[in-house]
């Protein structure tokens, strides 16, 4: 798919050192390495800067492990994996030196703290109960690379607690807006800072909240520029994507 | 339906003054007033506190004639019909004193200005796209006999405009908040002031607002507490309302 | 935020009682106490006149315990907690004096019966079933010292049982309308008195009802003036706003 | 499919007066007449008790033309035409005896009344704006032999307009409640009355009434008994349904 | 509220056997019993022709003893109780006579079969899974006194197994068509005959089904006439229409 | 309802060989087998080519059993039972030969392998967690008599993971593209190959994933040709849909 | 991206016939012409069987022009494009013989008839709206080769005008089934053959139609086997699927 | 609001330079003037480094000259105006040199190209629809200050088409996915490239679509990393968004 990688196939043609079967099989094989239940993505840190982050949610202890072993040898630590329950959290950590966090649920295998770019990343939430979205976004960007900071608890309804912490928001490369309900966080930071804003939605609330669509909706219709919305309760998507913007930076 | 009429029809009866079917069939009798189209309301001046008001949405110029007609012996002054189109204001204008608002298509026969109450309401909007309905709201106010602020274009996107008038907020017996988009405008100000907020979300924007939706959930799920909701552009409630509240202050 | 504050700061300044660096920390410091996980709002009380109200949902107990910790000492009475499951209020009741409804689920932290206004409240419901949100309306008006009256299953289907209260309904400074399945006592209601009825939807019901949506639209759809809505399930909301209001009337 | 229809053609074959291929045929033949864009049933007569009635949306007044010549021979009078443009009205007017009425856009080629049933139908609107729906009522079950009592404009938010009228509702065999906002109308006639209420849901209001969803939402929730629903702004099904019931009772 | 009663109390005050505030409350008094967490509708019998229903879901045991208690003395027996969860079953069980279906979860108090209708009601349904709901319409219509006949897993898929029992069908005086996923039955039962098919939405299926969603619309938008529809599962509202249809023709 | 059957019951009258009544019950009788609660269809073999699929969900193992007992005479071997719960298997084991999968679960009664049809389908997943939808379209696929090449986890976020196998795809006779999240596997396949691509959304995700409906509406909507749809989640539908399709290849 | 076209690539590089930096461009360059607006795709009909169709909705008679212009070296007959309106038509029937059919909106450039396919495809409607959405399943299929047959207005309401034609539809290859309002046709025609149903719901009808959701849901959820969907009024992905169905039986 | 303005304030209080009510209406007095129907954000340059952006509907032309002409002074070029009709266009142009984009309804007044970053921005459509939201964001892009690169019709469909832009993608800063119907190209682009991916749905289909729903919870849902959205053609959205992402890199 990469134009070295072709035109260092069609070289060993040319040279003779490859035949052209051989060849045309290099060509179709795709990087990845096939576990029957999961395709493991080799090229990926080459292709998008990071290895394969494993989504654990409906994925057994034991397919979660074969993917980690799979991806070892050429991601030796900092291994992701989002949405892991805790008992097979708990199965993990007597296979592999595993960090894991509760109120996240995020796990990560030979976790190595490094700071690899040198703008920060401020992850605030609307309310109290939001920190187990946020945290999964904090703790993403920092495992990969990022400074974080966070502002817990700051909700549009007092907003003084909000306007109290502009100096930190102004001095961020990217900011993840984290609020359940009418999710006008979003639109007050957005207005507040220059960066881009990264809005999650959270299911928190209930009634007509239906499940996090207001806050879904309110932050896809924000008035303020610069925003742009992930999922409801994906942290990992927003981290994810803070950690890129990130490391434009340098 | 009211005890002093129940009352007195019995003392009648009692008296002799009155024969029992005739009583029976002031009883039954309820105090409006059959047009075939309509059944106009004489008793809600009595049992509301405010005479019928006119929606004129789906009446053609004739009927509405009819109704005001019907009102104005009980009713001299300041029949107020909501969504009137041009056309039909042209007509009754020809009829009726009528005085006509274009941007809130909202009718008054017999205006006549006049301050039944004390306290004063803000009526504050988003953008400037939400005016028509703010202006609905703040008009009905008016001929309901309130004092009325507008603070137009105060949307959250730049926070300080609105901080700017938070003493104005702050002074006002009830506030209502229009806003389309994301609606954030009502959380951010039920958070500033101790009074009754009054949203209603407007119909303006596009894409994901589904014609005010996204509006209406953010404010039925507003963090801040004192806020209430009324219909998608129903800026003609949300005023009735604040003027009951603020009659309430004497 | 508020002018006083600023225009005493300023005084110091002047005075030379204050240098200037304290004086913009003292503008930007907002008055909020920071436990991490959450930022008390002691300045709420000043801004809005109650103190913050807890969220119960999705807080662990010992939170909650050390919410009501930095809220004692400038709110030794009368503290709300929503939403409180009976394990956290069996807890809590062993750290503080606690008052809690099982049927509600709220918990008030020393509670003290207290008349701050002359009015009353009516708290209505369509059903039985209804009753749970209806308390924690009626509890938390009691709370913040008002008199309220309970009218419960006088739904429209049987409308003679709403009709022989006609007259507690119209003393009323303020009905709160509590109904689930059609929603359709908030406008009937709404057409027999002339002070604010607040609807509050309830996800009563089932099938076409989906969680109370088909309440909510009915009440938001409401023919009669003076009606607004709170969130599915919002007895609290409704039952503050409902005390901002009767005390209007002093 | 008519058991009749099955053992005659048996019969007929046993007498030999009929071959089998010949039987085979008239067994599969079904009673319709191919206009190539309509298929006309005549049996309809029989198995339904009416002839077919003409939904003239979405058809040219020549297809409507010529489905009404179609079924002259075998129904000669009274038939009905719903939703009919004027225009088309105009073309069919002078091609066919047409009664019309541009309210609810009926038309009904040789109208002839004639009273089959001895109950009544009472048909009752909440407001002024959904006339139209219910006059397609109206004049379909008029049409259809019944007798008809139109109680326009008695919705809930001036429940005394209703209670005026309970002796004619309770005298109904059957009542259409034809409601658009709230439609509780259904409900509060359904609490008052032990005969059938068909309700009808309009798309008259704006906003959350999301084009009739309202209304049919709190009609199929109605905590009344007794009451069914047909689709948003179906008129006719309402006037046919009541019809057959009204024609039960003989 | 009924004529005869007010015109009986009018008599007694002319009489002067009753004076004016006796009489005053003897007019606003409605015919129900307080029992706090429900309000007894004892008219409802006259009004309606049946005795108040009682709706088990959300209710306790105790609650429930007590509607029944309250009731029995003016209507001994076929006391209906619908969505009666099995314990609270077993504990009235030994309070009164209870005859309880676990598979519709009704419970009759004194339960007594009799026959006060000529006509016959069938109950279809389109699967195995709609049983549940089917019953609870069939044994409500069989308590209130009407002939019932059953065809369950007539669904569409197989048509042959509907064509085979049209004799059934035509014979009957109203049809309660039950099925969930696409809710065709209704349709192609309402083609088949000329009684009133009454529609019952189940939320049986998964997926796009959305909890009944599809057949509720499905039924809404028949192109059958003569067919209208409850809410999704309501097994008793159908019925209980059903039965009030059918006691028209005597 | 099929002609051969019509001709040959007429040919008996016709020969003297049956009376006509007998030959109306004849024509009348569907071939199914009533069991109370389920309609056993047995004419379904000659009339779709596969005998009656059990439906395992919402019924008890022994009506499960029942269905089977009725079906085995006609129909030796492959009886499917789709969405059969563990324990009901477990029940059902000891009864008959039954093979089940844990992943999909279904179940199969006498087992047999066999191919029927010359073409190959191929089933394909966006991700593991497809696995259980995607197996149970390839168990009914190879259950009915075809071959099935599975290819898991080739979701469009690696496509060089599908376009590795576009060999495989390009020679199917039909497809079948699993997938949750946004659903774009099944575009991308429909644009990437010549047969039909039967597509079938996973309620496999979360947040605005609203159970499937996110990859239900992109499927749907998908700008490829050749692409059709069934439920959320219907692995057996999309597997009897290619069996047929498959077919028709010989 | 087709392995005879990389294997030939790599035979010429080996041949030395090719130098590696050409061999990587054509190995690069995908078979399509840059228009700008638009990107032809000359591939496909090798890749898919037909060439590109052209979707005339949004397009500008210019733009349409511009692309049949480019496609007709390759293709020099049956160029199909859909939802062309009719003033487009009129333009391009002056710059190529174009086939143009105003009920359907379908356009064809050097209509040529053609059997390629020795099957028969049904196509049948539930009414007579349903048609315009017909005619462009028919023509679509007509155009690519395939016999079709047309059976309108046999909605299950009146289920004999269907079974009468049961013959044809037995002995199609794959039906389409068009239907609007609630869509069951498609489960009724599912259950009487053995051959593929492609279900396309229409947007015919009004109120709880929602544009088409309704009969969309019912076709989703149907409990026949052997149903499809695709999206709404998307008649022409329904005859190009049938067309592809259908050449598999040669 | 800001540290730097505040210090200044006190520091002239402490010189005396400044009375203490002068102070405080500048502290209060935040940077807007105020147009009466809006309020122009003279401080956004500042706050949020590009000058206001003018949202064209829904504001009548004078309207917008007002606000360009307040902007002037501050702001002499590059004055974007989004969503700008024709008509409005048309009078602007005799008052402003203004540049004007048909086809995306974008103005800008006095503008002037400026390169202000380095790296480059991908704008790619799925369609030749998607074009005027997809020009809405390069010209919005363009005009503040980047360089675009546009990549239309490279829909999922011919996945060949998107490969073989694959080198310009994977060099770009920001890569905007414009795309309707199942809106798939974001994830594919997200997969294949390791910036951020910014998706705008669109509005562009039919049917199921449900106006950009679609495509929207398609994107929402991406299994791709990096992917963040904005509403339902927000061209400007996205565009402003990705010109923000690309200045992080200088």
């Amino acid at each position: 798919m990469e134009s070295k990688h072709i035109l260092s196939v069609l070289q060993q043609v040319q040279d003779g050192s490859l035949d052209i079967h051989t060849a045309y099989e290099k060509l179709k094989l795709s990087p990845f390495e096939d576990l029957g239940y999961a395709k493991i993505d080799h090229h990926r840190k080459i292709r998008q800067g990071v290895p394969e982050v494993i989504y654990g949610a409906g994925k057994t202890a034991g397919q979660i492990e074969g993917i980690v072993n799979a991806l070892l040898p050429q991601c030796p630590e900092n291994i992701l994996i989002t949405r892991l329950p805790e008992e097979a959290a708990e199965y993990l950590g007597q296979q592999f030196p595993l960090t894991y966090d509760k109120i996240s649920h995020i796990g990560i295998v030979n976790y190595t703290k490094r700071l690899t770019a040198s703008g920060s990343i401020v992850v605030a939430t609307g309310g109290t109960s939001d920190i187990p979205v946020a945290e999964e976004a904090a703790l993403t960007a920092e495992t990969l690379g990022n400074q974080v900071e966070r502002l817990y608890d700051v909700g549009v309804a007092g907003i003084h607690r909000l306007l109290a912490h502009i100096d930190n928001i102004s001095k961020a490369t990217a900011v993840i807006a984290v609020a359940g309900m009418e999710g006008a966080l979003a639109s007050v930071i957005g207005g507040l800072c220059d960066c881009p804003v990264i809005a999650v939605p959270t299911s928190v609330g209930y009634g007509a909240n239906f499940q996090g669509l207001s806050a879904l909706l309110s932050m896809l219709n924000s008035c303020a520029s610069g925003v742009s919305v992930v999922n409801i309760d994906n942290g990992f998507g927003a981290g994810y994507l803070a950690s890129i913007i990130n490391h434009i930076g340098g």
